[in-house]
């Protein structure tokens, strides 16, 4: 049965995932940054940025790596897609990761305020919703032909899709640092299904948790809603 | 310089120390009892609850023990004292612990109804207490003649004195469950005095987590308070 993945998503030890008084100045909040370093420091990470690669390997960049696998279709909320806000001024905007972005699969795009679909090199192809999470989880499973589909963040994406109990694999990042304020992630999900922990395991940087859903899953939950 | 610590804080990868709809039936709320089994499995624990040793030793083993090393002083909220609520009664309960509790130095017990102080046997001595956070640990830290002071729990003591930026050392035993609601501990924490975790360590039950603080310590802000 194919999955919805969350995977590599950074929090703190208290719960936050990005620090208080976040600004377009300082989009991680105050200490936010510290969230993210680990993961800038695997190779996976200095691809991204253009940096030369390290060669280390080790368990960070196992994570790392390990989001992208079997992902047939991504979701993602407006924010990571890019910084504008309300209706869209023209559609010159595609994205933060130029011409040929590092998807090359159907990417749904959460926004309140829809726009035509853009076809970039590489097969990465944005859709622009504003469904249900149900819905557009529905077609991005149907997208995917049968892998999983991968939640990218910001938070908020990944808790509304945690409140609609469609996430059926939360891999957390856990840095160890108190940040006493911020965006929480675990603010009023009520009632989850049922989770197992399925590895725990410790770099010098970062606490890797992972859980994965006891009861059905996505797929068959979309499907017992009537999707 | 002696210390405020605070160990084996059992709390939820989601950040919770006891599930929702707690209840005097279900002190610790829904799934919190999972919180806690960690602990009553280890020799440390069976002991509490005069259960038969196991020899097993290991790394949960070793963090309930080292929660005593050190100690002069405890202080405590009073729900960690016992049932009561509101005005006593009458001054017949002294704690869960029968005539011999494991303290065997000055306890202080946080509640809004003093009541006389209670000296038990082997040294126990139970001290009810109405005043600030600063004001008790002062005294704690003057009876604890140069040693460090334990801050038990509730979680509610614990928060308000970590909101009061007293603690000097916090070691949580983090659970890889998430209970999706109950009592936070992180709430409302506000600036944190500075603090760095100086281990992670993960047995087959439990992630131990312990921050240090970096600036200043429990005694000396006291001091600068001008406690």
């Amino acid at each position: 049965m194919p999955k919805l993945r969350v995977h590599n998503l950074s929090i703190s030890q208290d719960g936050y995932v990005a620090g208080p008084d976040q600004s377009l100045d300082n989009p991680l909040g105050i200490g936010g940054e510290a969230l993210h370093t680990w993961i800038f420091d695997t190779d996976y990470g200095r691809d991204m940025m253009g940096e030369q690669a390290t060669g280390t390997g080790g368990l960070d960049e196992d994570h790392a790596i390990a989001g992208d696998v079997n992902i047939g279709a991504t979701i993602m909320g407006r924010n990571m897609f890019g910084p504008v806000r309300g209706e869209w001024p023209d559609h010159s905007w595609t994205g933060w990761w130029g011409p040929n972005p590092p998807y090359h699969h159907d990417t749904f795009v959460l926004t309140h305020h829809p726009r035509p679909t853009v076809s970039m090199e590489g097969g990465t192809v944005f859709h622009f919703v504003d469904d249900a999470p149900e819905s557009v989880l529905k077609r991005a499973f149907e997208s995917a032909g049968g892998q999983d589909v991968r939640l990218g963040g910001g938070s908020s994406t990944v808790r509304q899709f945690l409140k609609a109990g469609l996430v059926d694999e939360l891999h957390l990042a856990v840095v160890p640092i108190l940040l006493g304020a911020g965006e929480r992630l675990y603010d009023d999900l009520g009632t989850l299904p049922g989770y197992e922990c399925t590895r725990v395991e410790s770099s010098d940087r970062v606490t890797h948790v992972t859980f994965s859903r006891t009861e059905g899953n996505a797929a068959e939950s979309g499907r017992s809603q009537g999707l």
